[in-house]
């Protein structure tokens, strides 16, 4: 039987990583990276990794998973702010 | 004694909480949201949430206090937007 809680943490697992998915859409349709804070997503990918490195360290499949899709996520839009940095786009 | 994953799951939490300061900071002073995915945002503070209720659940503190403020920096962020678009300023 699943509980109620273990339900709820699904759901909020789920949701925190997938909402990565329309923004990093978003950014890579329209590389428009200026109301995008550089230092939130320097923190948040290094963040991420860490969450990754920890999942490894206990072997927990769904950290694991979960930070590997979101570091994706969050590296392309990193990468795109960088390049319109990099590029004097901004 | 402090375990090596220990530390690595402190910085992780730390860091993905601390990192929406900054944006919520960019956004409220710029009021500039065309960047940002309404999607990912309403997912997002929908997640957080979910993961302070998760947190509540399990009487967890580490848990309750970064989503209590996570939230609060995820809901300006994306009230910010409505407006915008509300406003059709988007």
């Amino acid at each position: 039987m699943i509980l109620i809680p273990e339900i709820i943490g699904y759901a909020a697992a789920t949701l925190t990583t997938v909402s990565f998915l329309p923004q990093a859409i978003l950014t890579l349709r329209t590389r428009d990276t200026a109301a995008l804070s550089l230092t939130m997503y320097s923190l948040f990918t290094l963040g991420v990794a860490c969450w990754l490195i920890y999942g490894i360290y206990l072997s927990n499949k769904a950290i694991i998973y979960a930070n590997a899709i979101t570091l994706v996520l969050a590296t392309s839009i990193l990468s795109c702010k960088i390049y319109n940095i990099v590029c004097k786009k901004e």
